[in-house]
């Protein structure tokens, strides 16, 4: 079954229709168009809400706890993309680890440009705790541009001297806004979705005229030293393969636990089709037993 | 009580004795005092056999099924070590996975230099193919240098065209012999038991004149398509770190399925300290999950 799911999936990939480089309000529209036709399984909830001023979007499944929460960061290039609109893959997660999910409404560029949505969801965090959630009940979470801000978080909240929450979970993550691996140019021919020019020009958005090259950014270059430990998956077919691939050297050697997961023959953020593609349900059920564990100690 | 465990266990691995580049024979008998002193659980049994004309050591623990079969090689620098020294792993690995494990007595160097070694392997997977265990029932298994050998036999076995085994587990591997990974260098101070000059020279011995650097002896740089899915569990205080960063990254470009799981604070080989440290007993029923995932499939 699964070499005609990932064939099927990735030719709805190159057809889709968004241009990540193109002009952000219509690339916004399309993409809601396109997230918004997937339906949700009918025992998802969401509820809108705020957390320290930021609005979020709390995500439940009938009969899976809520003790445990993952504050979960959308993709979509800093540009697109909105809260509502990842709730299916949010659920996943939520479902796998036995947790509610938070999805945060980050600002996006180029109306907000850096360093607005890790000051989102560094509010987020804080407002979390707040509310008296532990942090050791916490995961942070994201997938694309939005595991990258779930990174820059992790830097930040350690920077604020904030307690750790208890671990991060990433999917294909963009962690390095410079696009310096090599898989931005060798996996170009077999990555379906992510246009590396669209990128680059969505990376210069978001900068708003800093260095992308500095950690807070491209957080593949922050000091990850302290950092709990990180769960990444990534696909094989992907521009951004080399993202977590370095992400997992450099947080090795600064000392963190990490585990990456690398799914060959699969595009960009492939555990977002979970129910259509079986490498997909197997990696989220892998990222549940993971966050599960480190929910629990 | 894990950082208690760890703290005894560096301590232990300072003061072993052992110098790895130090005189053959003296070494080989120090390590086989070491190894010997830890005492088997009582459910193991060992029985000694061969394989495509190489001695091996079968592995088996009472009431586990020998279904499936972990092909394993010791570690020891090319050049110390043997079969029956490991068999707390091999056994730790069989009772995970749910298979019997067949240590593998590979010639060692310097008396026996490259491609003695790989040709043992070679022999020995053959031998189990000959003795009709289906391929997909097998899985290639080896901590340090027996890491870099069971990769370097993967590498030789799709050479051969022979059907491929059904996973790769690597423990702590060394799988660079020009030692070109910068935690050679820069966890030097945090490794207790493996000294980078004590490796080069070892390098050389099993070399016997041959580049290092070709693919055959230093299966990092080896062409890894079309190999099966490879996990990689490392600790964190190893200066062979990056040979498993460096694999992961250069395995997943290659389009194979890795997983790798960084351990931080742990030695060389931790998972052969099972039952005296919390962080072994994880890694290996997380290896346990993922060889019977792919023995099943």
């Amino acid at each position: 079954m699964s070499q005609q799911q990932r064939d099927t999936i990735d030719q709805v990939l190159r057809h889709s229709g968004l241009d990540l480089g193109g002009e952000v309000a219509e690339q916004r529209r399309r993409y809601r168009e396109m997230m918004s036709a997937i339906p949700l399984p009918g025992d998802v909830r969401t509820e809108d809400a705020a957390l320290g001023g930021v609005p979020v979007v709390v995500v439940t499944v009938d009969d899976v706890p809520a003790t445990s929460t993952i504050l979960y960061f959308h993709g979509g290039a800093y540009a697109i993309g909105a809260a509502a609109l990842s709730v299916g893959l949010a659920s996943g997660v939520a479902r796998a680890a036995g947790a509610r999910t938070v999805s945060v409404e980050y600002s996006l560029a180029p109306e907000a440009p850096h360093p607005a949505a890790t000051d989102d969801a560094v509010a987020a965090y804080r407002g979390l705790l707040e509310d008296g959630v532990p942090a050791g009940a916490v995961v942070l979470a994201g997938e694309s541009a939005g595991g990258g801000l779930a990174l820059a978080a992790a830097v930040a909240i350690r920077a604020a001297g904030l307690p750790a929450p208890a671990a991060v979970y990433l999917v294909s993550p963009w962690v390095d806004l410079t696009l310096s691996g090599e898989s931005i140019v060798t996996k170009a021919p077999v990555d379906p979705s992510v246009d590396p020019a669209g990128l680059g020009r969505r990376a210069l958005d978001y900068g708003g005229g800093h260095d992308l090259g500095d950690g807070r950014l491209s957080p593949l270059f922050a000091d990850l030293t302290g950092l709990p430990p990180l769960l990444l998956q990534v696909g094989g077919n992907e521009v951004l393969l080399d993202d977590s691939t370095r992400l997992a050297a450099r947080a090795a050697a600064a000392g963190v636990q990490v585990t990456l997961q690398v799914t060959p023959g699969v595009p960009h953020v492939f555990v977002g089709f979970a129910g259509m593609l079986d490498e997909a349900d197997r990696a989220l059920a892998e990222a549940g037993r993971f966050l599960a564990t480190h929910l629990a100690g």
